[in-house]
C-alpha cells in the first residue's frame, strides 16, 4: 500500500519537492510521522513544527514553506488534499465479500451487482439495495426500504419500513433510520398513539454517525439533503427538514418539525426545539439553545463555560435574584437623578 | 386500504357532513392532502388552511367549521380522532410471520401464540414472551427475561437478563433495558465494580424510543409506570421510579434513585439529577437543569435561548463579574443613602 | 447461592458480630431487605435506620454501630465491602457455553480457551478473542480486533476493524468502538470526507456503558487508560485521551483531540470542547460547559439549576439586559462620586 510522492501529487494536482520517487506507506501527524510517512501543514500556527517534523514528505500551500522540509507536495488547499489522499490508506473493514450464507434476504428482496451482505443480516420484502453497496453484520433493513448505489452501512444499523436512502452514503453502527416520531394525543387517562404514517429521505453523499436516530414523519417525511453530516448520537425527530451540506455535531437534538437551511454547521450538545425556521449558513456554537426561529445568517451561541465551582455558585445566587437588583437599581437611579435635579435648581 | 367517510366516522363516534360515501386512502396534512385523503383541524391558528385545502374531508370540532369545507366528520377532539384512525392507515413493518428459522430459541423459553419472531432473534434460556408478540430481527431477550402479551420489539433491541415488560408495550430499535446501573465504590487503586442486583420492570402500554437505555437497579428495581412515553436516546439511570403517564422527550437523562411523578412532560435534552422526587404534573421546558426536588406541580426551567454570538459574549462577561457588580451596587446605595440621610436632616 | 455471615466475613476480611452460621441468600437495602438479606451502613445520614431495619446482618463501620443490630459485619468500608461481596450474589446473565453455532467465525480468527460466543455473533478475519471472553448474542467484531482475557460483551456490542481492547473489561449493549471520528474537509461545493486512519486502544478493566459511542482517531488512536468507567450514553470523539480511573456519567460528549488526566470524575450531561487539555483529579458537575483547558485540580461548574418558569423568564429577560444595565450602573455610580466629591470640597 505504498505511493510515490509522484503519484500522491498527481492525485492531487501538486508539484514534487524534492525526491518525487520517495515511497509512502502511510499518513501521519507532523508531530510523529516518520520517513516513509507524509504529513501536511493546514494552519499557520503549526509552521514552527516543519523543522521539527520526521516526516518523509509535508502537504504545503506554497513553496517557502516547502523549503523548510527535505520533501514537499505543494497544493493550494493541503487540508483538503490530505482528505483527498486519505481514501487511498484506509484499510477494508470487513474480511468477507459476497452475501454471506447467514444472511437472511427475503426472495422479494432486488439486491444490485457488486453487493457485499455480511454475516446475519436481515433483508425484509421489496427491499431494494443499489449495486456496490456494503451491509455490515447484523445490520437490518425492514420492508420496503430502498438503499441507493455505492451506500455502506457498518454493523449493526438498523433501518425501518419504506425509508428511501440516497447514494454513496455512510451509515455507522447503531444509526437508526425511520423509527416512529414521538407523536401522542393526550387522553383523559393518559396518551393515545399517532402512527407515524411519514417516512425519511436521505439524499446522497449522506453520513449518518453511531447511534444516530432518524425518525420517520408523522404524515409527510422526514427530509435529509445531499451532502449533510451527522455525528453521532445525533437525535433528527419527524418531519425535521435539513438543507445540503450541513453539518451537524455531536450529541445534537433537533425537534419535530424544524426546517434548517443549507451550508449550516452546528456544534455538539444543541437542542432546537421544534416547528422553527433557522435559514442557509447559520453557525449554532456548542451547547447552545434553539428555542426562536433564525432569519440572519450568522453565528449564535448560548451556553456559559464553567467556573470554579465556589465562584460559580456565587454567580448564579447573584444571577437568581437580577430582577430584584435591577428593580433596586432603577429605583436607586431615580432617586439620584430627581435629587440632582434638585441641587441643579 | 380505503375507507368510506362513514365507517371512519364510526370509529370516532364522529358525524358525517357531506359524502359519506367517499372513500378516504391515506391520511394528510391540511397543506398538502389531495381529495382521498382525511386531514385534521386541531389549532384554531390554521383555520385559515380550511378554505384552501384539497383534503376530501377534515376532522373538525364543530359544525361551522365542517361548514368551510366540502366533507367533514365533526367530532369533540379532532386531534384525538386522527390518532384514532392512524392505526388504520399504517402499514406492516416487517414480512415474515411466525418464528423464523434463523432465530435461536431456547428450548427452555416459553413462545406464546401468535407470536413473530424474526430473523436472527436470539431468545435465551427461561424468557417467556406472551401471545401476539412481535419480536423483529436481530433482537436480543436474556435469560428470564418476561415480555408481556401484545408487545412488540422492533429490530435490534436489547433485553437483559430478568427483566419484566408489560403489555402493549413499543419498544424502537436500539432500546436497551436492563444494563448495568452506573455505580463503583472508590478503593485506593481506582473503582470497584457494584454489580448491579436488582432488575427493571415495565409498564403496560409504554413507549420506548430508540436508542433509549433503561439501566437496572443495583438492589432493587428500577421501574416505569403504566402509560409512560419515552422517546429516543433518553438515558434512565439505576433505580429511578418512574409514575404513570409520565412522558419523556428526546436526549433527556435521568440520574439514579430519582423519583418521577405520574402525568409529567419532561421536554427534551433535559438533565435530572439523583436522589430527587417530583410531584405529579410537573412540566419541565427543553435543556433544563434539574438539581432540586420539586414539591409543587407546575411548569419548570432552567434553560437560556440564544442571541448573536458577539452580543452572547458581552452578556456572559458581564454574568461572570455580576458578583462584584452587585457589591459595588449595594455600596454605592448605601453611600447614597448615607448622604440623602445627611442632607434631609 | 447462600453464604453464612463468617463466609462473608472471610471474603471482606470483615469480624462478625452476632451468628456467624446465618445463611445470607441475598443483598438488600436497609429498607427492605429481610432476614436472608445482608445491607450495609455506608452514609452515616442513614444511621436511624438500623434501628428499624429488618436485614439478617448489617455490614457497618465500627462495633458501635454493630451493636445497634442483631448480626453485623465490621469492616472498615462497609461500601467497598459491599461491592466486593456484590460479585458473589450477580446471576449468570445467559444460559449458553461454548461458541453457539449460529455465530460466524472466521477461520482466520484466533479464539482462545474457555471463550463464550453467543447466538448469531459475527467475528471477522484475524480478529483475536483471548481467554475467558464472553461474547453476547448479536455482537459484530471486525477485521483485526484484539479483546483481552477475561472481556466481557453483552449482547449488540459494535466493534468496528483494528480496535485494541485490554483485559477485563465489560462492554454493554449497543456500545460502538471505532467508528469514524467526524472529519471533514470544506470544498466549494460540499464536504470531503477525511479517512479516519487511526484505531482505537482501551485500556484493563475499563467498563462502557449501553449506546455508549468512542470514535478511532484520525491519524492516530483515541486512547481510553486503564481503569476508567464509563456510563451509558456518552460520546468520545476521535483522538480524545483520557486518563486511568477516569469516571464519565451518562450523556456526557468530549470533542477531538481533548486530553483528559486521570482520576477525573465528570458529572452526567456534560459537554467538553475539542483540544482541550483537563489535569488529574478535576470534578466537573452535571450540565457544564467545558470550554477552556483545566490547569488546577479542584471542582468546575456552569450549570445552572431551574426555577418556576414565570421566574425563570424574568430572570432570563434582565441577564440578556445586563450590559446595558452595567453600562448604566457605571454610569451613575460616576455621576454619583463626581457629586460627592464636590459636595466634599
Amino acid at each position: 500500500m505504498g505511493y510515490t510522492l509522484e503519484q500522491l501529487a498527481n492525485k492531487v494536482q501538486g508539484v514534487v519537492k524534492g525526491d518525487a520517487n520517495l515511497v509512502i506507506d502511510k499518513l501521519g501527524t507532523l508531530e510523529n510521522a516518520t520517513h516513509k510517512e507524509l504529513s501536511f501543514l493546514a494552519n499557520p500556527k503549526y509552521q514552527s513544527q516543519l523543522a521539527l517534523t520526521s516526516a518523509g514528505a509535508v502537504l504545503v500551500k506554497n513553496e517557502e514553506l516547502a523549503q523548510l522540509v527535505e520533501n514537499a507536495i505543494v497544493v493550494p488547499n493541503p487540508y483538503l488534499a490530505f482528505a483527498q489522499l486519505s481514501h487511498l490508506f484506509t484499510p477494508i473493514p470487513q474480511g468477507w465479500s459476497g452475501v454471506h450464507n447467514s444472511a437472511v434476504v427475503s426472495v422479494n428482496a432486488k439486491i444490485g451487482e457488486n453487493v457485499v451482505i455480511g454475516p446475519n443480516v436481515s433483508i425484509d420484502d421489496d427491499v431494494v439495495i443499489a449495486d456496490d453497496c456494503i451491509i455490515g453484520a447484523g445490520c437490518v433493513v425492514s420492508r420496503g426500504t430502498q438503499v441507493g448505489k455505492g451506500t455502506r452501512l457498518y454493523p449493526n444499523v438498523t433501518f425501518y419500513h419504506d425509508v428511501v436512502i440516497g447514494e454513496s452514503c455512510i451509515f455507522h453502527s447503531g444509526s437508526i433510520i425511520g423509527a416512529d416520531g414521538f407523536g401522542f394525543a393526550p387522553t383523559q387517562t393518559g396518551w393515545e398513539k399517532i402512527d407515524q404514517l411519514g417516512s425519511v429521505n436521505i439524499g446522497n453523499n449522506v453520513e449518518v454517525g453511531a447511534s444516530t436516530t432518524i425518525d420517520r414523519g408523522a404524515i409527510e417525511n422526514t427530509q435529509i439533503g445531499h451532502g449533510v453530516k451527522i455525528d453521532n448520537q445525533v437525535q433528527i425527530a419527524h418531519n425535521v427538514v435539513i438543507g445540503d451540506n450541513t453539518a451537524i455535531a455531536a450529541s445534537t437534538a433537533i425537534a419535530g418539525s424544524t426546517k434548517i437551511g443549507s451550508s449550516c454547521t452546528i456544534s455538539g450538545g444543541v437542542c432546537i426545539a421544534g416547528h422553527l425556521t433557522i435559514v442557509d449558513r447559520v453557525h449554532i456554537t456548542g451547547m447552545s439553545m434553539i428555542s426562536n426561529s433564525i432569519e440572519d445568517e450568522g453565528s449564535y451561541s448560548s451556553g456559559m463555560g464553567m467556573e470554579p465551582t465556589a465562584k460559580w455558585r456565587r454567580t448564579v445566587a447573584r444571577v437568581r435574584r437580577i430582577d430584584e437588583m435591577a428593580k433596586q437599581f432603577l429605583q436607586l437611579k431615580q432617586q439620584v437623578n430627581k435629587f440632582l435635579e434638585k441641587v441643579d435648581k
